[in-house]
């Protein structure tokens, strides 16, 4: 197997597609977020992504035990706003190097389908339970800030304080270098829970911004989820539980 | 040395072989079942396969202290059902991509035999001592799925959650993608301690899939030793020892 | 993207300029130095170099959250004494082979400018409060020595213990391969914090090394910020707080 | 900088030279052996072996401060029994295929010099203070182990259990397929100090075997410092020193 292998799965014409990256990471908010828009929008298998620098590993799925190797997916998403080129997958590199490298293939892909415009979409951890879901912002030049500041993006001078790790921050980095118009959407997440209204607060950023509009039953069906489990959580720690209403927004 | 050297050690006519993999791994249940193999049908080193991703070690054996640097070993084994291709080894690799690396040379090794199935062997942990050996099953095409079910293999829609890690999960992952029909048997074990029931478990489902006997007695009584253990360490920690009879299944 | 690329920003022409290095490392000694030898002297950025070896990561900055790709950085300075080339970053290499392929690059950078001699600046790390700042040194040969005992850098045997582990040691081992004329210079500071005084006593050395002049209200400011931090550790940990004077030298 | 760069600083004409490997490893055993081999006879530098697998560091040396950078070196010694190329240096490989490159360097300087033998000298750990220091035996073929007997080295069936790891393990696995007639002499140790008792053992053994006798005052001084240390940590734990003369055999 070479270092890297591209599955060509499907090669639609796009027009002017738009890459959104939802890669694991803080609170799972841009995995959940690029899902989210596939399973609204009935998006098209395009590439899959193969990698040395991925875990040695299958995922087993159904009910005939079908093995598949570890992948990141690209799919083609044709929405009322913008074409959507969405990456999403289970794992990140595992080396330094490895995240430089995937990250330019994944690069290559988008530019292959003639994307010029990118948002890498993550969490950003609070480490205390969010209230009211700001999405902090960063980009890949400084024309780009405007138009996120108008869709409530918020730009905080040096945050997040450690900058943008893997994947995410390279889409802003690297892309930057070869002249993508990049920009990295941050849902503000506890960083303890996986975060479905987090990643509702990203999307509607990107509806802002891309003139399309999605429903979020199933999303905040799994908020419903995370509430529970944080409700149970509590009522171990506290004894009896706190009343369902001050929960609302925990998640 | 090359990052791998395989040494041609013999190249017998083998008919439609089917590569067994059994490295170490959860229980060391495939390698347990493998080396059984090799012990009952007494096999022929067929290739040694040495690579710069496995550990810098070498092995002492025998009265005069023999070293042997570390690799993995193929043994070509004839038996009334069908010919073999056992593959064994005391290590996995040491990197990510070593693992891709090493599992692409043995499927080639296997190829190379004229190899077109494969069953990679394991254990998938309970976390709790078992009392019957389910064997778990995953495949790299859904047509593979119900031979298995016929010769008693389970499979449980995303068993194992964490899917299947290592060499075992890529040849199933790579191989897949070079079209060989390749299934994962995966004994059920507690995850502690090394496990011939769930070895034999798994060697029950190859014999009724490929058609030839094993004598099961060494792997007994290796059993009967690993039921000591947990006697005595039961022993240790409960004061007096529980009846024999009520350890009969652990293992 | 390639393991290493560099942007070569301004190439402007310095009269043999001496590499000053200062990545980050104990007490952030040569980081701080070199960082207030481009604030005090209005540096210039030639060189920019990014790797692979470096996180993946972005910063983030200012008012529009522009984010910056980890690299490390050369800017041109002109003194009275002698002309500077200082080498600035956030991060070292993640492996120990980057550590060697990084600093070639630098030296390469280094040798393109026509830098004969270098200075790689740092801590060492004593354990305790430190009182009074010696800065200790390391040669890449012998004849380099007395210069520096005359600048009041001492030399003691076999110290540090350890070696200079890093970029800063290779600038030593690497360079004086090349026939590089390179010296260590170390501040002692206790190696538990960010140590401005520390820098100073070492930027004082390559003054009398360099012939130029520097303020220094900058690096006492943050001196005194450092001190108030003690303080309040000490505070914390003791009651009441010691006089301000017992704590002059701290920090 | 080249992955590994070889320094050619002497080329002697050496009778049939036999490679003594004495890096780092269990208790120091083989790398006071090997020094103590050079401070005796007196060996001149031939080679200088550099490898950005070796940490990134430089030693400090002397009343300059001169930076060494790391490396390992070879040197050739001439005794009344055999010619001597002896490997000795501070690191080993930071990585496994880092060993495996090393090594396979190190043997390729090794026959450059027409060595046709190896021993690779250590320390095999009992997790206990040693009283008789038994020399235990490896060999990368049979034919050697007589010989071995003869001068009281030990084999014992499958030990060291967990094998031999790191270069001198592989002066056997990869020197062994090379058809180099190699052996392991591994002295045993506590191994929590260094030992210098164990070093002696191992010579004893290299000087039956090789026809050279050595002095032992330096590494008997050596011996007498670790008692002297082994003597405080046992004061500062059971109170009262115990009598010189049971610590006789002690470190």
């Amino acid at each position: 197997m070479d270092d890297i292998e591209i599955d060509e799965v499907a090669t639609p014409e796009l027009d002017d597609p738009v890459l959104i990256e939802g890669l694991p990471g803080v609170g799972h908010v841009g995995k959940l977020a690029a899902e989210h828009l596939l399973e609204e929008f009935d998006g098209e298998l395009v590439r899959r992504v193969y990698a040395t620098e991925f875990p040695p590993q299958v995922s087993v799925d159904g009910e005939d035990g079908i093995a598949e190797l570890t992948c990141a997916e690209f799919h083609a998403v044709e929405t009322d706003g913008a074409d959507l080129l969405v990456l999403t997958g289970d794992h990140q590199a595992g080396s330094n190097a490895g995240h430089y490298r995937l990250t330019s293939t994944f690069l290559d892909v988008a530019e292959s389908f003639g994307a010029t415009r990118a948002f890498a979409l993550g969490g950003v951890p609070t480490g205390e339970l969010v209230e009211e879901y700001t999405v902090l912002g960063a980009v890949s030049e400084a024309a780009l800030a405007d138009d996120l500041r108008e869709a409530d993006v918020e730009f905080r001078p040096d945050e997040p304080a450690g900058g943008i790790v893997g994947v995410s921050g390279l889409v802003l980095g690297l892309g930057g270098r070869r002249g993508l118009e990049a920009a990295c959407l941050m849902g503000e997440t506890s960083g303890y829970l996986v975060d479905p209204k987090s990643a509702r607060a990203v999307l509607e950023v990107l509806e802002a911004l891309l003139g399309f509009e999605l429903g979020y039953d199933s999303l905040e069906d799994r908020a419903e989820e995370m509430e529970e489990v944080v409700g149970k959580i509590r009522e171990m720690q506290d004894g009896p539980a706190v009343p369902d209403d001050d929960l609302r927004y925990i998640g």
